[in-house]
């Protein structure tokens, strides 16, 4: 990728100020062994279908709204609102208005999950 | 502790508009088998003594600023900012003001690190 991951000590803007959400673009911020973080940009309507992942993860809205949907309940995240899943938990995700969120997402390995 | 830590799929607002940061109290957001997610209020001057951790950390400021250093180098971290330390690397913190932190450690036995 054209971006470099942050190095260990790093420090980064998550959302620049200086940025119009529209232009703003989804980054893997850095992939540790352990922990991977990603700035998602979702414009409004976007979905991300059922997924899951081995590891606990964190969907922390910094801008905009999702609906998060997981075990026959949905959930609205609005800037600012943070939401933990344990390992291995199906959710979805559909953007309500244009959205930035911040995903953190701990690797395990299959067989250690 | 009197409340209680996030359920996985459970929804919290980090940082509530409707609280003064000086009102504002540190919390454990969630302590799963993998990750601790930690809410840091430091007033202005605090500091924390030089520490470290077996596994990868993020330090996600939501408000103020606080100085970090470590491995003889000085980090600003204004709100917005966040910074990423591999496993084991000793770091150090001050409050240059009443600051509030998002603290996420991914917990990893020593004998696995």
């Amino acid at each position: 990728m054209a971006i470099p991951y942050l190095q260990s000590g790093q420090v980064c803007s998550v959302l620049p100020a200086d940025v119009a959400t529209d232009t703003l673009q989804s980054l893997a911020l850095f992939k540790d062994p352990h922990l991977e973080v990603i700035r998602m940009v979702l414009p409004a309507g976007k979905t991300i279908p059922p997924h899951h992942v081995n590891g606990p993860i964190t969907i922390h809205c910094l801008a905009g709204e999702v609906a998060v949907k997981s075990e026959q309940q949905t959930y609205s995240l609005d800037a600012g609102d943070l939401q933990y899943f344990a390992g291995g938990v199906e959710h979805q995700l559909e953007a309500m208005q244009a959205s930035v969120l911040l995903v953190s997402i701990v690797l395990i390995p299959s067989s250690a999950s």
